[in-house]
């Protein structure tokens, strides 16, 4: 793809062809201005084969904005659409709808609302809601999904990895392995869900992160085919970088060459004043060679070097790594705190392709639409009670209990604040017999969780830099139930209707049946 | 991400950072100009839980050229480059070498090989091979690996579920589901690989297909919401489209409400002379509702109306559906051929995601260095056999046998030409005892497969359209024995090394150890 060739791909066609057939239907008939609400929101946390995550983290809404805020309909585009042609050989599109098209500013009476970036975020709650004119709203569908599906997936899965690993530093080393350019989405997302750090060096520099990296196989390669050997690689890379230097101890043989050879390179290090950082090990079995180069290392007095970890790691490897550390530790005469609080990880493969669940089944729905003066719900009956959307334009909200925990988040009609009701009845989304009292005296707080980000054509919020959603996937997630967060088998976080908004739901279920 | 970042994150930048500290250290050691040769190959077939593919299908290559061919390295990037510091604080990378980068035009001096797209491929064959100054060539892996992997396993995957539906249309959905802007590349990818048309207008446009797509279930929505009905919305479509009438019939009863309303509108149609098109079905049990679907249209008299599949689809919900058509539709009274004949199958997520195996094992590993005159095989031995990169600059063939079918993939020394030698003695690319001789009386003919695609800094191909790409896919598939193209459990077709590039690698391994 070349450069004249992304701007028509990433522009106003980045969509589905449905998208504008459509747009002109409700054109040709009168309807395109007609304001209509869409929902987006996930119908399912990513279910990973044999494990399964009970929150996500909420990203991509920055780049969809970026996106929505640089759109233009050039000439270019309006002339590839009244180039197509359908079966009877007549235009696909109409001048006069393309002249609309052309002169209507893209999103310009568009209201979107969203949860934050970097919020943990269930299923059935919708994450971005977008009101205004049915056609362009209609537009907006597709890359609105692939903005947000992709980051909220890869951020999740990030989120899934850091805590696994516990303490240890989170490195995302994905981009080659990732889907060609959504790889920089990717080390975005992973940045914002977990990764403290990635090797992407354009992603990292745009979103104000230095770039980690050590060397590869090749480095020590290199010298072996030029008849020197592994010692002469590490100590020219000690030379280069007498202060960052990490080196890959697996190209010959792990314990009988590369840690002893990194041992003597640190050595020289060491009296020449510098200090330094540690090993990376990419293959064997990591948690025993974890433990052999911690002792080897400590016993030749390198006890501040770390030992990153590589070579498909996932949050499944790194707690069989770290149970098979805790266990096996002791019988070599070596804390097992010694070396798990060493170890960093460096993750790539099944970090940026969100392994076992390669996509959010996130998706975008009419809910409702303005007739004359009225707002009204829209619904579509499909033959899974459990897909059928939640009607009308809607609040959504967190509540906490009295120990600061979330335990519920609550699906309320516009004008409803549970916050003013003396109780609260829940309901089931879907199970009509499901439903639960909370009582104000056990809530501590209800906060209302979307926020204005898009209003009449502009990014109305202050993007946030990158720590800040950080900050609030951590806060968010220290508030989750740990039964919530369990790797395998979590327990399942409420989401809620009010008893209105079930009545509604239910009313149109009954009146379409 | 803002049109100033994309230019910073997708150019230069867009590697890992221990490339650039590799290339500075080479630089350093005075070793940045030797010359070097790297091998791209994958290690192993796409697995993708209970089943397997038993061959891929190349590509990526185009867009990863273009790259190389707009790929400057800017002010901008040496200023970014030069403001890093390491641990130390002081800067990461030095003055002379930023200088040097910024004045070697990038790949200036590079020879890259490739298989070129399109064609069926195996594991451990070199797909691209790159040969030049070593700092250079270190550096373009990540952003190789970037191009080809993702689009490579995205075309077989395609080509798996084109094979799975036989002669049924197939047209890729996946842009909302898709890895944000990687999507356009799988796009790219699937069409190669076995899609027909995407609903995706702006990747469609620039790789010269057609966009298709039908209606979504939000315009039935719509009507119903201002007080219309099902029918009003079909007829509004047909009105707007009469002669490209697609009917998305689920959004109220698919067999009660959608089939007999899209046939009334189809009577209107036919009246004003118009031909429908078809419907489309996403939900339910799809080959139930295919057989009743069929039979339903047929009695009204539109037997050249096609029925639209979509929603989860991938190669083995196909062949389950289309078992199941074959085995109900007689209860049915309809023909299976009739049903099966009119499909079209609407393929988004479990394509553009590769469901079940989300990232090739794609790898560019250092196989030879030339010290002086002399081209010196370098290798990297790890702990798995298996994993041990076949050394040494080389040939790849490919055999057939007498009857025109491809029997195996041949690694020759560069020197070598197997068309020359008599017989064959073929080895295990890691098994020691394994190898068969293959007579030249056995063999039909004997093909090279790689063939320059980048020379001094220039394409030297002439990038072949869309179209070639899909026709070396078909002719390269029907020439695979039809146990390797099986979905579950495939063949295993054979990739073997020629005696003397075994006996190198022995010699090599046994240096080693």
């Amino acid at each position: 793809m070349n450069s004249r060739e992304r701007s028509i791909a990433e522009g106003i066609l980045l969509t589905d062809q449905y998208q504008l057939t459509m747009a002109q239907l409700y054109y040709r008939m009168g309807m395109h201005e007609k304001m209509a609400q869409f929902d987006h929101f996930f119908r399912s946390y990513p279910d990973y084969g044999q494990h399964k995550a009970g929150y996500c983290v909420n990203a991509g809404l920055e780049w969809l904005l970026d996106w929505m805020e640089s759109l233009q309909v050039r000439e270019e585009d309006i002339s590839y659409l009244s180039s197509q042609t359908g079966n009877s050989g007549e235009p696909v599109f109409d001048e006069d709808f393309l002249s609309w098209l052309k002169s209507s500013p893209p999103f310009a009476n568009l209201t979107m609302k969203a949860i934050p970036e970097g919020r943990v975020v269930h299923p059935d709650v919708p994450l971005t809601t977008v009101q205004g004119p049915l056609a362009w709203a209609q537009i907006l569908e597709t890359s609105l999904l692939n903005h947000l599906n992709f980051q909220t997936l890869i951020a999740t899965k990030a989120s899934r990895i850091h805590h696994s690993g516990g303490n240890g530093l989170l490195l995302e080393f994905g981009l080659r392995r990732g889907p060609e350019k959504g790889a920089n989405a990717g080390t975005r997302a992973a940045l914002i869900g977990g990764a403290d750090f990635s090797s992407n060096v354009g992603a990292s520099h745009i979103l104000g992160i230095e770039p980690k990296g050590t060397h590869a196989h090749s480095m020590v390669q290199v010298f072996l085919a030029l008849g020197g050997s592994e010692l002469d690689a590490f100590r020219a890379y000690a030379d280069v970088y007498p202060d960052d230097c990490l080196l890959l101890v697996d190209t010959v043989d792990t314990l009988e060459s590369g840690i002893p050879n990194a041992i003597k390179v640190f050595e020289e290090l060491k009296q020449k004043g510098h200090q330094p950082v540690g090993i990376r090990l990419d293959s064997g079995d990591l948690a025993f060679l974890s433990i052999q180069a911690r002792k080897m290392l400590d016993e030749a007095g390198f006890e501040d070097t770390i030992i990153v970890l590589s070579n498909q790691l996932d949050e499944l490897v790194l707690w069989q790594i770290l149970t098979q550390i805790r266990k096996e530790s002791e019988c070599c005469d070596v804390h097992p705190d010694r070396v798990i609080d060493s170890l960093v990880y460096g993750v790539g493969t099944r970090l940026i392709t969100s392994q076992g669940h390669a996509a959010l089944d996130g998706v975008y729905k009419l809910v409702a639409v303005r007739d004359n003066a009225e707002w009204v719900p829209a619904i579509k009956i499909s033959e899974n009670p459990a897909k059928v959307p939640n009607p009308g334009n809607k609040h959504v909200w967190r509540a906490y209990d009295q120990r600061g925990r979330a335990t519920v988040d609550i699906l309320s009609l516009e004008e409803e604040d549970p916050r003013k009701m003396d109780e609260l009845v829940l309901h089931h989304p879907a199970e009509h017999a499901v439903f639960r009292i909370l009582q104000q005296a056990e809530v501590d707080h209800i906060e209302p969780l979307l926020e204005e980000v898009w209003v009449d054509g502009e990014v109305v919020i202050e993007i946030p830099p990158l720590e800040r959603l950080r900050q609030r996937r951590l806060d968010d997630v220290s508030k989750l139930d740990p039964g919530v967060c369990r790797l395998m088998n979590p327990h399942i976080y409420h989401v809620s209707l009010t008893e209105k908004l079930w009545n509604l739901k239910r009313d149109l279920i009954e009146r379409l049946d």
